[in-house]
């Protein structure tokens, strides 16, 4: 019974340790894509620096969990939802560890972006990267107080990120198709706004997650996603210009994904 | 004594399926990426449409090594080298889903690519797309046959991935200084070299694992990796034209990621 008691004690506080571990991946990440943001942003690049050198951080946590994890899968036998709630960590560790790389790759474009942007406005895309910040630091606090509400709040508001994505995407195009000058910068921006779309797609995997833990139940399969596009949806004078009558068609499939069935312990 | 028979018979059974499991999810990563390139280079509208259809199977596949690892670990109390195994399992079919994800996305920008790229010469993506189709087949092989020295070729080979990256992502740009006609459709072909080149390093990711799954130590981290450029570091005369002066830095830094110490079993 002693015993008994110990080894449940062990297991509470191994599992403790292992939430702590995810809150701090969620929270550097946080970290991360605000100051990348401000980094491109506002052109501040100390803050590049400082969301780079949080990188390996990230990595060694995601590291850390998964060794916490095997050393609980072989000393505790867990099962049901215990089972259940360290095999999500190795996943979700997994997507925060995608978050943090994506960051850093959006701060190591600051320098060319402050340096050569001087005639493109940034209000889109300081939009896009205020909404994936609220969205991430929703994903952290449904992820830390395994709240379900707050994880469909997540998945409900990727939505306008997807959105202010297309609208950004074509906005950007558009740029560069009025002055040559602004290939440069854009071609940059291009890619931030694509890192900041799936950013948002790895917090809302984040938050089904969570809601599946939690409710053991799947998240319903059919919120209306977004529109995403490519180039071929873009519309209007500046690039109607330059189109020779070719015909412009909308790819509405891509990056749709709507939630699966998590599989369930035996 | 039969109990314990039995009950080992099952495991190598189910260790069995999810490594057959495993196999398959490769496969059909490679055909993905196979058609994917096959819609872009060689307009095949057909490829792309099949390479789409393919992705549910490899999400499907993924949840199902999830749910037999959990079966697994709930049942069997593996510890070891098989404990290890099936934590990997679950880790590489993380990244076996991201590459099928991108060589869908690839697919999904074939149809602009093939209306619009008429000028733009596509034999740098070609070079591109055969390396990456080598070395995704080098990793199945590797992986399948869980050989540690198939995986340090896969690893060694990204090197040539990026460097192939870094000159298409140069003559791209030049192709839109060049030409606004030319925005559109190289806007597409940079995602779909910058999506190669993530495919790669999800193939290296998985390489790394298998050569610690069997050899129990890691890569050696010095693998000199090819450099990764942003439009900063792109030259030429037609770019120069649009410099007006400004400085070009190389961003040696971006993507180098050398293989991080695994955790292990206790």
């Amino acid at each position: 019974m002693a015993d008994n008691t110990h080894t449940v004690t062990s297991f509470e506080t191994e599992l403790h340790k292992l939430r702590a571990m995810m809150a701090e991946m969620g929270e550097i990440t946080q970290q991360q894509v605000t100051l990348a943001l401000d980094a491109i942003t506002e052109h501040e690049p100390e803050a590049a620096q400082k969301a780079i050198t949080l990188d390996p951080r990230v990595d060694a946590l995601e590291r850390d969990v998964e060794a916490l994890a095997i050393r609980m899968l072989a000393l505790r036998s867990p099962m049901g939802a215990d089972l259940r709630e360290i095999v999500a960590a190795l996943k979700i560790t997994g997507d925060l560890e995608r978050i943090g790389d994506y960051a850093a790759s959006i701060a190591k474009r600051a320098a060319i972006v402050s340096e050569e942007s001087g005639n493109i406005p940034l209000g889109g895309l300081r939009n896009m990267g205020r909404l994936v910040i609220e969205n991430i630091a929703l994903m952290v606090k449904a992820l830390v107080g395994q709240n379900p509400t707050l994880a469909l709040e997540v998945w409900h508001a990727d939505r306008a990120i997807d959105e202010q994505y297309t609208t950004l995407f074509r906005e950007l195009v558009t740029y560069m198709m009025e002055d040559a000058r602004n290939i440069r910068p854009c071609t940059e921006l291009l890619f931030v706004a694509r890192n900041l779309e799936r950013i948002g797609d790895h917090a809302t995997n984040i938050a089904e997650r969570v809601f599946y833990a939690v409710t053991g139940e799947n998240m319903p399969a059919s919120r209306p996603k977004g529109r995403k596009v490519t180039t071929a949806s873009i519309t209007g004078e500046v690039l109607a210009a330059h189109q020779d009558g070719q015909s412009a068609k909308a790819d509405d499939a891509e990056g749709e994904q709507p939630p699966a069935p998590r599989p369930s312990a035996p």
